[in-house]
């Protein structure tokens, strides 16, 4: 039995029109003899709706009923979408994390994934031909419902593929595809017929937005082909798949950028055992992201700890800082909100040499200064002012011939 | 472990302030130190929208994905309650009729309850001081989700103060409570403090919408003690509980009437066995309901036979009619939906003579015309011209004073 599993976001769901636009693509493989399990978000809006209300009732509204409250909006989606399918003739029916069921762990509004039972699904699919599943949610071991987080319905629908063995995992979006930069910033960015898992999580952990990373470390794991396309026109988007050859080849597949990031610098640390540890696991235990840490050598057993963590963070990580400052004896904690992160990534990176070099060379000629650098097998990030971003991902997209399908050259 | 069932209908959650009265009325049992479920309506209007939604995603939207739908209404108003329990410190949580479960039968938007496991919700009761239960939904045996139909809440309310053997079920609503006759219509109408489930079973048969008929069936076989009473007032309201002494003093209760009603004549039918079960037999294959049979007795081997259908049901009705008309042999089929039922209710009846003759003797001093009687243990109801109703309504209530509180007297 061939299954195709398609996941439709709120945009594609928010009105009876562009729902008929979905049926019409759950149709073409329902004539190729598929069975097809389509995934729906909550119509667009509707979330935020039911958590405006939530915040009307509880200044803090608790967190597993306000995840009782949200899931109805995937609930309706599924309902309508069920219903419109039906009086088209076609053998459907919706599901509910809980009816099939998706289990999860008790992180309400963020929880994870444990298991799926496939039987009742594959049970369902010999009578129905079309399964609506309700993207985002899951219950926990005690029945109580949980949701996935924003963007939780990828992921649903990557693990119901995993669990299905299904042939492709579609998910369906209001973009073409996977680009090799923004297109909103780079005029020439070319969207990309393949990427590797790989390259995936780094574009998406850089905030492309297309994916929820989650779902591509669930479908790198269970190895699932995921095609990431427009619901509003028939073009193939970009098969995310695991690495090949072709790809290989291919020195850069993006450049990625992320704005959302702030340095911090302790200056004059005292260079002893322990020390890092003494700074890093008191913002750990408050849920901080540290990225990019560099620590220069150390002059006079004095040495400076430069690092990265989300905006948002800033004022948190200042706070636990100052409380540490005698501890760990620095003289100063500076930090730089202005500053943002780009990054060129691809896993060709592994089997070539000079694709660092080449990076800096092009945001030198344009006057760029590198603040920082950190570097992984298959990406390579600079730290600049966030004034040039725009400017450094245009002169690195060029830089990389990214405009120019090298698949074909 | 004293337990007290209160369910609240879509007017009295329908937003912040309104639940905040629920809120008030929830604490007092609380302070008595009893465990309290909370049974909840979606907030009113919320099941039209849905229902609404559902009309044009499709001209005959499938039950089972209706019900799938409609129960979202529900689920916000126990997911949105039991937020604002938790803010006020009270330990709350919501739950979902499969989170229980209860179970119904397969019927979509008219499913009844088969059962409900107690033991979930007295594990719960131990941890949790108050539960807000989502009424008027149910799951099947396969965890497809159902109605209970209009009013179903009721009907969750009561099945639910049944499974946990609670002290008492008080349903909230918009009016004080249970009244000798539809306040409307007579000014003189008084709310009653007692009433018994087979007058109750009556008063609702005939259009008295305080509490769905299944409600009441439920509280007689549990023996459940029901308080009518209003969200917007601390009045007691009225006790609908057995029979007992004081309540068989009491002659009549109150005065129903029902003006959805017509009546069909057949004249001179062949007076032979098997030709009543000719002509009902059809009509309760179409599930239409037929009340009030009247036959003539016979001559020259005819008879004319007369009963009464809701007056949505005579078209429907006549045409069946129609098609029997040479198998039964009648002459003409005769109807009149210009008329009304008007009963006159009270478990004293049992053991009283003289009143029905105080019936007839009361309307007929006022020139109403009888068309058609039945009488059952506790129940008198005549067939009127319709545009005498309210007359009629008010004649009865005052010739069997109900305006005097007679469990006084």
């Amino acid at each position: 039995m061939s299954i195709v599993v398609q996941k439709y976001g709120g945009t594609s769901v928010r009105n009876l029109e562009c729902q008929r636009q979905v049926l019409a693509k759950v149709k073409r493989p329902l004539q190729d003899g598929s069975k097809v399990v389509v995934v729906l978000s909550a119509m667009s809006g509707e979330t935020n709706r039911l958590i405006g209300l939530a915040r009307q009732w509880a200044s803090c509204p608790d967190p597993a009923e306000m995840d009782a409250l949200v899931t109805t909006g995937e609930q309706v989606s599924v309902a309508l979408f069920a219903m419109l399918l039906l009086s088209q003739g076609i053998r459907a029916r919706s599901l509910l994390a809980q009816q099939i069921p998706i289990r999860t762990n008790k992180a309400f509004g963020k929880a994870r994934i444990e298991s799926i039972d496939s039987r009742k699904l594959k049970k369902l699919l010999k009578d129905y031909d079309v399964l609506v599943v309700a993207g985002f949610q899951g219950v926990d071991e005690d029945d109580r419902l949980t949701t996935l987080g924003r963007g939780g319905s990828d992921t649903s629908g990557v693990a119901l593929a995993a669990a299905l063995k299904a042939d492709v995992c579609e998910i369906y979006t209001d973009v073409p595809g996977v680009f090799t930069t923004d297109p909103n910033i780079c005029a020439d960015a070319r969207k990309l017929d393949r990427i590797a898992y790989d390259e995936m999580l780094e574009m998406a952990s850089m905030g492309a937005k297309v994916l929820q990373i989650r779902s591509v470390e669930f479908a790198k794991k269970y190895n699932v082909a995921v095609h990431v396309r427009s619901t509003f026109s028939d073009e193939p988007g970009t098969m995310v798949t695991k690495e090949d050859k072709r790809m290989e080849a291919v020195l850069v597949s993006g450049i990625a950028y992320d704005k959302d990031q702030a340095r911090i610098t302790l200056t004059r640390v005292q260079d002893r055992p322990g020390v890092s540890a003494a700074i890093f696991a008191p913002l750990a235990e408050k849920r901080i992201l540290v990225d990019m840490i560099v620590q220069n050598p150390s002059k006079d057993g004095r040495t400076d700890i430069t690092f990265t963590v989300p905006r948002a963070d800033v004022e948190p990580t200042l706070k636990i800082l100052e409380s540490l400052k005698l501890e760990i004896g620095c003289e100063e904690i500076l930090h730089d909100s202005a500053v943002a992160k780009v990054s060129v990534i691809g896993v060709g990176m592994r089997n070539h040499s000079g694709v660092a070099s080449r990076a800096f060379l092009a945001l030198s000629k344009e006057n760029i200064n590198i603040k920082m650098i950190s570097t992984s097998e298959i990406k390579i990030t600079c730290l600049i002012e966030e004034k040039y971003t725009e400017l450094a991902v245009r002169t690195l997209h060029a830089a990389f011939e990214l405009d120019k399908d090298s698949h074909k050259a």
